[in-house]
Parts: C-alpha cells; sequence; structure tokens
C-alpha cells in the first residue's frame, strides 16, 4: 500500500518553514509496512486543498492531512476532505458539548469559529486529541476508480502541532490503523561513519548489499557522517531480521573500525561510552571550535559522570592562563600550530586532573589568521588528544564555510579519541 | 503568478532526509512577486514523477523540477518534464562533445549512462552548471487549458545538490527569469524578538498589521524567538518600502526594547554588535548549557575581537578551579543556586579580565540534581552577568526537554546582556 502525506499550512510555502510532521508520519508508516510516494505542501486555500485532496486520492491508497484543523478560517482540512471524498459535514453534538464545557469551564464565551471544530465528515471515526482542542477524523472506505471498480482508500486527519499529531498518531490512530492493514514484519538496522567519503563507503560496500535485493539499503551522507540504513520485510520478524543481521554483519566486516555505531547512536554518546566503561574522564581546550566539541557532549544526557569540562580559549592570553600554554609557543609556532595544540591538551589535562584532554586550534574563516598564523589557509586545524600514555596531534585541512569547519573539526577530534580506544 | 516545485528523489521520502531546496527557491521566487503555491515531493519512478509533473502544469504557471539530472537510472526529471510537456528528447550535440571532453580530460571511459545528461526536451534553453556536470534546462512556452485557449507556462530543470541548484538559479536562471515576468518590487522587513509569548505578540501587533492590507504579515515562532516578517509588492520600489517602514515603525513603537533586531541579525550578532560598540569585552562560565552559550557567541565571524573565551565547568571541582567558587556555597546553598551562578560570573570576568562575565547554572534534565538539588526542579536555571558596576542575577524556570532547556537557558543569557546594555 502506498499514502500520500499533505501537509496544509501557508506558512510552510514560505522561506522560513518547512514541513516536519511527515518525517515521522513516514517512520511510523514504513513500520507499518506502507511506502510514502508523494509529500505535498499546499496552503491554506480551499481550491488548492480540494484539488490536492483529489489528486492525492487518486493515486494513493491511504492519505494522510497535517494541519488546518484549527478553529480560524485558514483552516480548511475538513471541508477539502470532505469535498474530495464527495461527502457532506455534520455537527457532531458530543464534540459540541465537549467543546462548550471547556469554555465554560474557563468561564469564557465561546467564538463562533470554534463550531467549525465539532464538524466531522459524514461517516468519519472522531480521533481524540488528548493535546489539544482539535479532534482528528479516520476514514477507511471504498471509493469507485475510473474502471467502475471498487478501491480501498483510507484518509485520515490529523493536527498540525507536531506534539498533537504524535500523540493521537501513536495512541489513538495506530491502534486502528494497524489491524486493518495486511500484517508485515520489518527488521531495521543503521550503521553509521565518520570522516570517509561516500563514494568509498558506496564503493566497499555495494557488491555486498546488491546481493541482498530483499533488504532495501539507503545511503545518506550529511553532518559530516555516512549513514547506511537496512529495511528489510518478511513474513516473519525473525526472517527479517536475519536477513538485516546477515547483511550488516558483511558490511561491518567490509568496513570495519570506520563504523562508528550500529544501534543508532551518536559519534559523542559513543565516546562517552567507550569512555565510561573505562572509567576514564575527559576535558576539552578548544579555540577554534568555540565550545562546539563540549556543548556536543554535553548535550548527552548523564555526561557529566564522564566530561569535566572544558575551556574555551579564544585568544593567546586565555590559552596561557587557563590551559598554562607557554607563550613562546605562539611567537615561534603561533596560535595555529602543533605545538600549541598539544600544549592546550596536556595543559586541560593536567590541569583538570582527567584521564584524557583534547586541544583543537584553527583557522574557521571567514578572514585568516594574524602575525606568524597569517599565511596559514583557513580550514587548517590542529586537534590534539593527550592521554595518560602519551599525547597524539593531527593536522587537518578542512574544506567549506565556518560551520562546516566547525563540525568537521569537532568530529575529528571525538574519532581520534574513539580510535585511541578501541 | 504562482508556482509550484517538485523535488524529485526517493530519499526525501525516507524519514531521515527532507528537501530543504524549496526554501531557497521560494525565497528567490518571492523577490520576483512568484508566489509557490505548491510544492510536491516524490520519488524516483516515471510513472509517478510525470504524473506531478502533469498535475504541476495543469495548476502552476511556473513548475521548478529540482533533481533527478544525474546519470543514473534513478535520473528521470527530463524524461518525465518531456512526456508531460508533449516534446521530446534530443541527444545536443555540443553538450556530448563537452561531457566527452571532460571524461577524456581525467583519462577515463564514459560509462553508458552518462549519455542520458545530454538529452535535452525539445526546444529548451540549456543551462550551464558551473559546479556539477548536470546541466539545466529551461522552457518558456504556451500549452492549450481545458477551454482550448493558450496559457503561458515556465518549466525550469534543476539539478538537486544544492550548491549546483543555487548556482544555477543566481547565475543563469534569475538573467533569463526576471526579464520575462511581469515586473513587481518588493519590501521586505524581518523584526526578531526573545522571550516573549507568541499570543502576545500577536494579540499587541495584530491590531497594527491588519490595518496594513498591502502588506503580508506572517509571524513565527520557534527556536526561542518570535518573527514578524513584513512582505510588501507595489508598483515602485519607493512606495513599497515606504509601507514597510510605516508599518515596522508602528510596530517597533509598540513592542520596543521586546524587539532585538530589524535587520535580520540574530540574538548573539546583536549582543557581540552591542559590546563592539562600546569596546567591551566577555566571558562565559557554562554548566547546565555545556558550552552551547559559547558555541553561540563564537559561530559569528570576528566574535574573537569581543568574547575571550569561557568555561564549561560540569563539575563542582572544575567550578572552583576556574572560576574561584567557595567550596561552602555548594555546601551551603547545592550547585544549582543564585549564589554559584553569582560566583561563576563574577570568577570568570576576573579571572579572564573582561568587562563581563555570564555564570549560568541549572538543571537540563532528563535526571535531577543530587544532594542539596535533589529537591530542585528539572528546567531551574540560575543566570547571573557580571559588569563593571555590579552583578545582576535571574532565576528562571524553563519547560520542556534537554535541548530546549539549553537552548532558552542561552537564549535567557543572551537577552539579559543585551538588557543590561540597552
Amino acid at each position: 500500500m502506498i499514502a500520500e502525506i499533505i501537509a496544509a499550512g501557508s506558512e510552510m510555502l514560505t522561506p522560513y518553514r518547512q514541513d516536519t510532521n511527515s518525517l515521522y508520519l513516514t517512520e511510523q508508516l514504513n513500520d507499518l509496512g506502507v511506502t510514502v510516494a508523494f509529500k505535498t505542501i499546499v496552503g491554506d486555500s480551499l481550491e488548492h486543498l480540494t484539488g490536492a485532496a483529489r489528486i492525492a486520492l487518486s493515486r494513493a491508497d491511504i492519505v494522510l492531512f497535517s494541519g488546518g484543523l484549527g478553529p480560524t478560517e485558514d483552516d480548511l482540512t475538513r471541508e477539502a476532505a470532505a469535498t474530495a471524498l464527495g461527502r457532506e459535514l455534520h455537527r457532531d453534538p458530543t464534540l459540541l458539548t465537549d467543546l462548550a464545557k471547556r469554555f465554560a469551564a474557563r468561564r469564557m464565551a465561546m467564538p463562533e469559529n470554534n463550531l467549525k471544530q465539532t464538524d466531522v465528515i459524514d461517516g468519519a471515526t472522531i480521533l481524540a486529541n488528548a493535546n489539544g482542542s482539535a479532534p482528528g477524523q479516520y476514514i477507511d472506505t471504498v471509493v469507485p476508480n475510473q474502471d467502475g471498480n471498487g478501491v480501498r482508500k483510507i484518509v485520515i486527519l490529523l493536527p498540525g502541532p507536531p506534539r498533537e499529531l504524535k500523540g493521537m498518531f501513536k495512541d489513538v490512530v495506530l491502534p486502528i490503523l494497524a489491524p486493518n492493514l495486511p500484517p508485515r514484519f520489518l527488521a531495521k538496522r543503521t550503521l553509521r561513519m565518520g570522516l570517509i567519503p561516500e563514494s568509498q563507503v558506496d564503493a566497499r560496500t555495494a557488491p555486498i548489499y546488491k546481493q541482498f535485493t530483499d533488504v532495501e539499503t539507503t545511503i545518506l551522507a550529511g553532518h559530516a557522517e555516512i549513514q547506511l540504513h537496512f529495511l528489510c520485510a518478511k513474513d516473519t520478524l525473525a526472517e527479517a531480521q536475519a536477513r538485516v543481521e546477515e547483511l550488516s554483519a558483511l558490511v561491518e566486516q567490509e568496513m570495519g573500525d570506520a563504523i562508528f555505531s550500529s544501534g543508532g547512536e551518536s559519534l559523542e554518546e559513543i565516546v562517552l561510552l567507550h569512555l565510561g566503561m573505562r572509567q576514564l574522564t575527559l576535558s576539552t581546550a578548544e579555540s577554534c571550535t568555540g565550545g562546539l566539541l563540549a556543548e556536543r557532549l554535553t548535550g548527552i544526557p548523564n555526561s557529566s559522570l564522564t566530561f569535566a569540562g572544558g575551556v574555551v580559549v579564544y585568544n593567546q592570553a586565555m590559552k596561557t592562563a587557563f590551559c598554562g600554554v607557554p607563550p613562546e609557543l605562539f611567537a615561534t609556532h603561533g596560535s595555529i600550530s602543533a605545538e600549541v595544540a598539544r600544549a592546550l591538551a596536556e595543559g586541560i589535562r593536567q590541569r583538570t586532573s582527567t584521564s584524557f584532554g583534547v586541544g583543537i586550534t584553527g583557522l574557521a574563516g571567514p578572514s585568516g589568521g594574524t602575525g606568524l598564523d597569517a599565511d596559514k589557509p583557513i580550514g587548517l586545524i590542529y586537534i590534539a588528544v593527550a592521554t595518560p600514555t602519551g599525547t597524539q596531534v593531527k593536522e587537518i585541512q578542512i574544506a567549506g564555510d565556518r560551520d562546516r569547519i566547525r563540525l568537521w573539526a569537532s568530529q575529528h577530534a571525538l574519532e581520534m579519541i574513539r580510535q585511541t580506544l578501541i
């Protein structure tokens, strides 16, 4: 069965906003064995929305609407879906009573507009909204196709606010939808790799995953990492899992240590996990990444057990004051140097009494360095990892803008720590 | 004129990837006075893509495709657009020569597949791609509508990689498209506010902006801020600008200091600007935000002139070692206290010899505090700003998950600095 998701709302047709609900809905539908074949984003126009609903009914088995269920004149999904289905709307007496009670409880007069939220498409099941006032609607019906034969269509109206949509889908839609679809058993697995070109991952893994024609493989590159997603549907869960495991094991064998996680964890989670298992602690001294590495590490719950803290040392005086970098290093090598990276890592490690210390210095741009660093290229980064058994320093050159250089530098630092631990 | 953007690519129908090109294209089209009325996302299926192209031609004046111009069998946009337009494809000899030369220069044999990239829709203008191998295509034509009358349609095929798409649109499409559209003059303005509920902004500004029926106003809430976007189209630029200025001035008068920027700048940019103008410097001592504040400040180019650096002090020993927080404060008040926030701010200010020092301590969750902090609620944050004339401390309670609490805490800290400066 294929689905279409229609996101209704003019704000999603501006340069500022995107439909994000469809990512959640796609994940949920995929788990039910339903493929999303189309996504449409349409504004608050009855004509446009009705047209989009008609088109979706003609090309998809399941049509999900998100948004347009509020009380304002811009909320038109009920009308559009009813018209496209050739049905009428009726005012539901129970919803009407609920709404009146809600306003009475707050001692407020109910604006006329709000009555819209009690309009229900004839034959629809009302979906309770635990997190807001707009109820959803669910229609499972048979409509005639061009040849006059009947085709089954499921139409689901969901509210736009993500919290309301997710709650309603999980708690109310799934229990109705899942038993009404052909049973499917899916197994999934995600392998994550950092700092390796996508073309290389593809060249090395394609000969393997192409043999698994019953497993859907997706390669995604971005945010300084490569993800390999495997998805397999079978008649039993055991069969599906076995195929995904088999493929996954072969790819893990091929890519070896380049894979940092096979359970969905991020690189910072994995690094904290490796350190934690060995009861090691970590501190950071960042120049060009400006706190990004610390921010990534502390974004993980309970990171405080492993990560003691760090410093953002954005000028030479601070590098000396907080990490004891000898001022003569700046005079001899410049701030952007292997020597300063090493002094940062060793200095922060010593001053925080942690097992590991990381030092990062480099040029994130857009403006270049000064003094001894004047001729160094933007994107030049030095990373040092100080450990109880010595210090490793790495020079790397990263292409791109300030954000990209900072992200990749933090990724390289995490990867260096991980490589030290495995 | 209204436009539809069709993003072609099965990866955008997974839970992992979104179409982002359309945000850029929408901004560019809006600047030309073109409204985007529909966005469609469709997978790599010739049937689906051709159907989507036909629908778009029936409901939009301008149809832009992004993606599906590569050399693989999944790249089907050329075929789909040609079929929907009722035209043939021909192999372009110049493109063929260029492609052959490109492979020859790299001493590589050209795979048969690549010939697809030289297929051009009859009558199309070829759009050069400065950043990749897939050329774009541009068709400005008249097609019959249902009544048999001619309707003008502009069809534009663009490559999917954002860098290629943006370069091609700006350098090649705009010079053809802009002169072929009715002239429109647009003025835009964005007002940004932090830490104020959207309902309050709407209640106070709606009576003003609703009087300006010729200015399109959009209110967006998210990422701990509210944005008001104004857009006005007139026969002359002066007229459009005058209306936007008039509305903007009235709203600025109403909202006063709540507005942190009227030129599009972020809060961190504005804070650095205010500090820089007064030749003041800044340092940070972060506990629960874990470097996020430093990361936001250092994300701005040339922030090093104003931001000296900061510390991420994730345990008590580090708070004492790096900011001189007296250990008795932890014993008396706990780490999550106004007293510790003040000591962090004053300590980091003194040790870095900066004009301002900021201290943040709090509970970001999901696990709660220990010892004296055990009964304090998740989301409780103390922020202190130390200045040459004294220290201010604020207690706030933030709702939501770890990411939201950290983001809002950093926003409150920036807003406190800004309020001190205005």
